[in-house]
């Protein structure tokens, strides 16, 4: 990140909540479990499938973990009245994982056999490197007793070459993205090259071993990447999906829809817009506009 | 380079020597073989190994080529009586090269030799391109008669690839380096990109051919690219090591041993610095401020 990002990225905490609300009203469906199903009824009539998320991260209290489980319980019923093509992802710090390992191995597992019945996939997010292992961890054990979860892993930090070998091993199902969170030099890759070439690695990887890939970019490079070594692998159809967050680069998710390639829209619904948010803010390069705008107090 | 940082270049040499030699600090362990043994103990307590390089070329006077030659030979002794995980490397410009290819030969198997008798192995330095050709000539010589002697050469230069074929039939222990001498274009690559790729395409010829090989390089794009090339080839931990200059990226050295790689940090000492800062000023990014400083008078 150049020196001028980096000092707009620093301004956001000061940015108003209403502006960046604003600014993240496409990458959000809505505060209401009845927003995040029209817009997944949305993509699945455009020919995308999707994965539900209910935005929250980071709890304080245990009692907090159970009741994100039974809204996602209530988005399991949605997904099955409204007969959406669509899983769920799930973020574990929602769940207790930096509260209390055994609790949020319970809720999850409860969650995952609540989706198992009803016949929906659970992808379990990767969020910061403090989260890693733990996060590896509750899935391994979701993984033994169940068969619908699977995990993600960001080709920017230099574990994740050493997981990826590991859990290939078990026929993870992975989705595999570059990774939002800024990370320490020590344990990631900083340079945007590196972690490119890194991603068709690991995508390299995981196609070898047999797993089945969620391709999550919206980089054009990678997009190109990936369908070349799916085009030299012979990667079959069900071997991968592509996956795109929610208002980001539509005209490419039409692209690859047209060309006939499964993919999974992420679509964030609820109340906790802000954190997420925030990280789609600093993605953007139009960042310092929307920060300009707070600043100035053009809400 | 682009044209103003070749216009810093050009005056780098109307810098006071005061200014090189400060800029130059943390790039050389001192003046004196002590300073050097006490370089190379940090070093190894860091976990890195290190190479010793008595600090010179270019001699005009034959009896300067046993004068360095004895200097070696007090590097050797003093790496057995401190215990020092370190070996040595050698530039043949300062053993003679330009006077009598003859004399060359001489000095250095008598120096190889010694070596050899101290349990220590000898890196003989590439210089600029002038010297390619006789360089590999006293190499192969020293080649037949040791084994405790390996090269270096630079994937900057269009013959490299030739040479490494040539070389790799003697399972040349090689260290691979871009090159940093500014070499006619007729015979050498400009494109940093191209001589990063030609830099793994000869690493990929060095493991092919099970050479060992020092991968000298401080640019973490080339250390991911080795890092992919030695998994996805099985390189087994006793083939290669990293190498990096004494000052250089720090962090990076520390990233790299923490990871369980072999690394070697050239240790250059001796009275005759200014050569070798000159070479790390031109490469250096803040290179115009040093240059500004000492044009000003500001020293």
């Amino acid at each position: 990140m150049n020196p001028l990002n980096r000092l707009v990225v620093a301004t956001i905490p000061f940015v108003p909540r209403s502006i960046v609300r604003r600014f993240s009203a496409p990458y959000i469906a809505g505060a209401e479990l009845g927003d995040a199903v029209r817009a997944v009824g949305e993509m699945n009539r455009e020919g995308a499938c999707a994965t539900l998320d209910v935005l929250g991260e980071y709890i304080t209290k245990q009692e907090e973990a159970w009741a994100a489980a039974r809204v996602y319980k209530e988005v399991l019923d949605a997904i099955v009245a409204n007969r959406l093509d669509a899983n769920i992802s799930i973020k574990l710090t929602q769940m207790g994982l930096k509260l209390d390992l055994a609790l949020c191995r319970e809720v999850v597992a409860w969650l995952v056999g609540e989706a198992r019945q009803h016949g929906v996939f659970v992808r379990i997010d990767m969020e910061d490197s403090t989260c890693t292992t733990d996060t590896i961890t509750v899935f391994r054990a979701m993984k033994e007793e169940f068969d619908n979860v699977g995990i993600v892993v960001q080709s920017c930090l230099r574990r994740t070459l050493a997981d990826v070998q590991a859990l290939a091993a078990l026929k993870t199902s992975f989705r595999l993205c570059k990774g939002i969170y800024v990370e320490p030099r020590p344990i990631s890759w900083r340079d945007p090259e590196i972690i490119r070439s890194n991603y068709v690695l690991l995508l390299e990887e995981m196609f070898r071993a047999g797993c089945r890939v969620g391709i999550a970019t919206h980089d054009a490079r990678l997009v190109w990447s990936a369908l070349a070594l799916i085009h030299r692998m012979g990667v079959p159809p069900d071997g991968y999906e592509f996956q795109m967050l929610l208002g980001v680069d539509p005209e490419l998710r039409r692209i690859i829809l047209k060309e006939g390639h499964r993919l999974r829209v992420y679509v964030p619904f609820g109340r906790h817009w802000y954190a997420y948010s925030v990280r789609r803010l600093k993605e953007n390069p139009e960042i310092a506009g929307y920060v300009l705008k707070g600043l100035l107090g053009r809400a």
